[in-house]
């Protein structure tokens, strides 16, 4: 047996914020208290929980005494060893970190904004103050992946992370092919279930990934990406026809957030893609989010879980407590802020990969070859072409070989140029192992 | 930066047993060693390294004074702070693992057969002498899970886990999915691509499997459990024919290793197990092992990555080597043994399922009617029946509802004396969502 009773370390517990996943946190630490101290040896306690308004609703009953408006009660107590931070946003969240750092407070954050943004600053400040910050939910809700790659995966060198990190884009994009829905019908009826906010346009434009993708990214590759890093591209342009297309050629379209790594510098984007149906993330549907690694000793790895949600995103959290709180009592300390290197950020111009194309245009001799010439004086090859329909109304799908972004988009300008293009009606790109 | 040079912690490791693990993790600590210290802080050196005969082959270029035949020079060497078990089996391993844990040595090892016999008893030992050991190889390869199991998912009740975890059996029933192959091709071809062994029982007939579930299910359910508990059955009575059937019923046949726990008890089995061809681990194939985790707060998880190889098993242990490099650097342990409880270990006999059946009988009016009044006798009842040919070559397909093993054994029994069933040619266990 790993601990006796009255071993227990006691660690005391602040929470800003009482949303969500603040409620969830209040519940597991509160139901699963003796679970967790029988497992880890900590007796953790949530002590006080700073909120904006004591009339906004709570999802979790709390004792009036532990709740309070002012945040103050909760970064001055001197008792309070982990501070937990969930109000979310750059400010004031970014001061009440810092604050809690610099008075003696280990922190624990599932704040992606702050983290893709002020991650570097943040975990400095820590470092300096010998705190630990940690914020595995800042990324993949339930996956425990912050861990793995920074600790776990440390023997490793990780060329490649692909990641479907947005419950509601993927929930939207799942509908739209088993349903042959609109994207704006998939997201009424997302918003509809609790999937995508009023507001959808943090997820749906693929703000949210390109800030989970930062995060991991610095993990990986050892240098600081920064959110305003990421090229970013929304999925409010993939039509149901493209899915189907897709899936004719042997793909899937997902909003992927790709970061790679090599000897000219880091690429991180967010964009929808093509992913070939045997690829293990083409089957991550509906709200479930899964990252898929390419590391060098350890091979491909993938890890699958709800990327959302109250209990899945505290259970995130309390992992993260539980660390701190064993580590507060029996020594020791987390892995801080890895990025020792300062790799160059690769231009979206750079990347290169393979692009589908799909043109409408009347079904005329001669068509083909005119696209094709365009194609040929950028640089850009095809790899295959198919023509739907006829007539006034043909559509023509087309997929190239690996081409710059550069290339690819003078071809696209060139293409709109030439009056038999009725009309470009998307771009995708594509990432599979072809040339 | 979280290290400069003059405050990294210098650890010395000795290895016992140097095979294709033990080369991998040589090659690693070596080739990584600049990255694993930025990373984490350590400097890790592996000292020595105790083989059974210096003319056995080594895949890694060591230098002859590092290697030596007596287990003592690593044993009793003072200087080294970790020792590194790869030789496997139980003993001598067990003997070595409990002299270095009783000499003040941490222990990382990859083996599953030690682990889920005497893990008890090794971890019990070290929590006395303050000694960490490390066993995530032992596990899944490559897949970092008993981090997770132990510390990250703390907060989770778990409930379930579903495993591929073992590459061999996966990768047959893979080619026999896909090539329409016999188990016995199939696994020649696994035989001369290395993915099985000259003598494959161990793969084959699912005892690998029960070792690694055995372990998990321990960390999981915070019970002991040994080798022994684990109902197992092997994959060679899988046909083509039946992989055919379960697809068109809209399931794949895998060699799943599951444990739950509930209020009656711990399940833990291995054996042949029909998933339906939506879940997450239907779509596991060739040497992919996955593992997938049923948990209350954080919901459904999964962890896929390579089960076995050199490098994907080496990387595991220098993830573990790494750990106990940051804790004796910075202070801190790691979780030891969490089977706090004494759960009860079900039998097979109470195990509650869905059973598919395929049996060999003429086409003759009446004969369903006997098949169905025997299951009723017995309790089980059908859910669905599917005629295959006719003539004397009848093949009927049926899976039942859920019911305990007992009955379901007893209906196979009573089967068996039925005069008008020519042959069980088969009976796999179903698990899906259904009644």
């Amino acid at each position: 047996m790993a601990v006796s009773g009255n071993e227990l370390g006691l660690v005391k517990v602040g929470l800003l914020g009482c949303g969500t996943v603040g409620s969830g946190v209040v519940q597991i630490l509160r139901d699963r208290a003796e679970l967790i101290a029988r497992r880890t040896g900590c007796d953790i306690r949530v002590r006080k929980i700073a909120v904006r308004d004591l009339a906004d609703p709570r999802y979790v009953e709390v004792p009036d005494e532990m709740v309070t408006t002012r945040v103050e009660d909760v970064l001055g107590d001197p008792e309070l060893q982990v501070v937990v931070e969930l109000i979310g946003g750059i400010e004031p969240a970014r001061s009440f970190v810092m604050d809690a750092i610099s008075r003696g407070k280990h922190v624990v954050t599932a704040n992606k904004a702050l983290m893709s943004t002020y991650g570097g600053e943040i975990l400095e400040a820590a470092e300096q103050a010998g705190m630990d910050v940690l914020y595995e939910a800042s990324v993949g809700g339930a996956i425990p992946i912050m861990h793995p790659l920074k600790e776990g995966l440390a023997g490793n060198s990780i060329s490649r992370i692909l990641g479907v990190i947005n419950g509601t884009t993927n929930y939207i994009l799942t509908r739209m092919a088993e349903e042959d829905m609109a994207f704006r019908a998939a997201l009424s009826e997302a918003q509809r279930l609790g999937y995508a906010e009023a507001n959808p346009e943090n997820d749906v434009e693929g703000r949210d990934a390109a800030a989970k993708i930062a995060i991991m990214a610095s993990a990986a590759f050892n240098s600081r990406v920064h959110l305003e890093d990421v090229y970013t591209e929304g999925i409010s342009r993939v039509t149901p026809a493209d899915i189907a297309y897709a899936r004719e050629l042997g793909y899937a379209i997902k909003l992927l957030a790709i970061a790679s790594d090599d000897e000219s510098g880091i690429s991180v984007r967010v964009h929808p893609t093509m992913i070939p149906l045997k690829h293990a993330l083409a089957s991550v549907n509906d709200v479930f989010n899964a990252i898929f690694v390419e590391a060098d000793a350890a091979g491909d790895l993938m890890f699958y879980g709800r990327g959302a949600g109250s209990l899945p995103a505290a259970s995130a959290v309390v992992g993260d407590v539980i660390a701190i709180a064993r580590n507060l009592r029996a020594g020791g300390r987390e892995v801080g802020c890895t990025c020792f290197a300062t790799k160059r950020i690769k231009s979206m111009n750079e990347t290169v990969c393979r692009y589908y194309v799909l043109l409408d245009v009347p079904d005329r001799p001669g068509v083909l070859a005119q696209i094709a010439s365009v194609f040929g004086n950028n640089q850009v090859s095809i790899k295959s072409v198919i023509q739907h329909g006829g007539g006034t109304e043909a559509r023509i799908m087309l997929v190239t070989h690996r081409v710059t972004e550069e290339s690819m988009m003078a071809a696209i300008h060139s293409l709109m140029t030439l009056p038999v293009i009725s009309s470009i009606a998307n771009v995708i790109r594509v990432e599979d192992e072809g040339d």
